[in-house]
């Protein structure tokens, strides 16, 4: 079972195999279009008609756009890490397009945990979290190496 | 030298070890906070007192704004793919934050080409972005397993 923990979380609370779920964002298509032109100006992220001609076959949301919305969805949700969601990189891919419309909730799972004897204060977690639509369909996966506190 | 082609790139246009440089985009305070606001709402990246006793020493972009700026410059940069930039998937580093007035700009360079001959039309190029500062030190690195059709 996810565990919707509301107390900050430090290293000594984290454990492999430990879920988290958040809550949901429905993406808007002014939304959508929005993030486009500030930052992914493409016919497929802008047109609703010249994307149907496109590998997405219609209006499709950035992929990082999905990625921004997958991180509000981890800052607002469960796993309120003591100190904030502070990541040093991350692995990322889409296995289909966000489009306008859809309903957006993530799953974040804790898959590795390195603490180093060296900097007792502070660990690396990797959390592996997965981004469904409203259809249960992945549209992201993204693992990130997130630096994480101890509580001493 | 980077190569700053104007016509659409093919795969066939493509050789490992092919640089192109972007344009420039500067940060200004209000789109650092306004993306925060919208994506990833942490003291670091929206107060500048409360974010001095963080991690980050001060007011720092989220690394998805990094992110997205940088997907702005490729898009609006000089490798323009025919079909535009469509990324399966990406890994990401930040080695340092973007901060408020940063002027940032793309050095991208092709590390690896996939033309796989079941499907002739379309092949993974494996393109590396870093992305600096006006000091030239690099505040991203992001290596994107890009979708690029063929010319026939």
């Amino acid at each position: 079972m996810p565990d919707n923990a509301l107390a900050p979380l430090y290293l000594d609370d984290l454990s492999v195999g430990q879920r988290f779920l958040s809550g949901t964002f429905t993406l808007s298509e002014d939304c959508l279009k929005g993030f486009a032109r500030a930052y992914d100006p493409q016919p497929f992220h802008l047109d609703d008609i010249a994307a149907r001609a496109t590998l997405f076959g219609g209006l499709a949301a950035s992929g990082w756009q999905t990625a921004a919305i997958t991180m509000k969805l981890l800052v607002e949700g469960a796993s309120q890490l003591a100190g904030g969601i502070i990541g040093a990189g991350a692995e990322i891919r889409w296995p289909r397009p966000t489009r306008a419309g859809d309903t957006l909730q993530v799953e974040s799972e804790v898959v590795r945990i390195i603490a180093p004897r060296a900097r007792p204060r502070q660990g690396v977690v990797v959390m592996r979290n997965r981004t469904r639509n409203q259809d249960r369909e992945i549209v992201q996966v993204m693992t990130a190496r997130l630096i994480v506190f101890s509580r001493s």
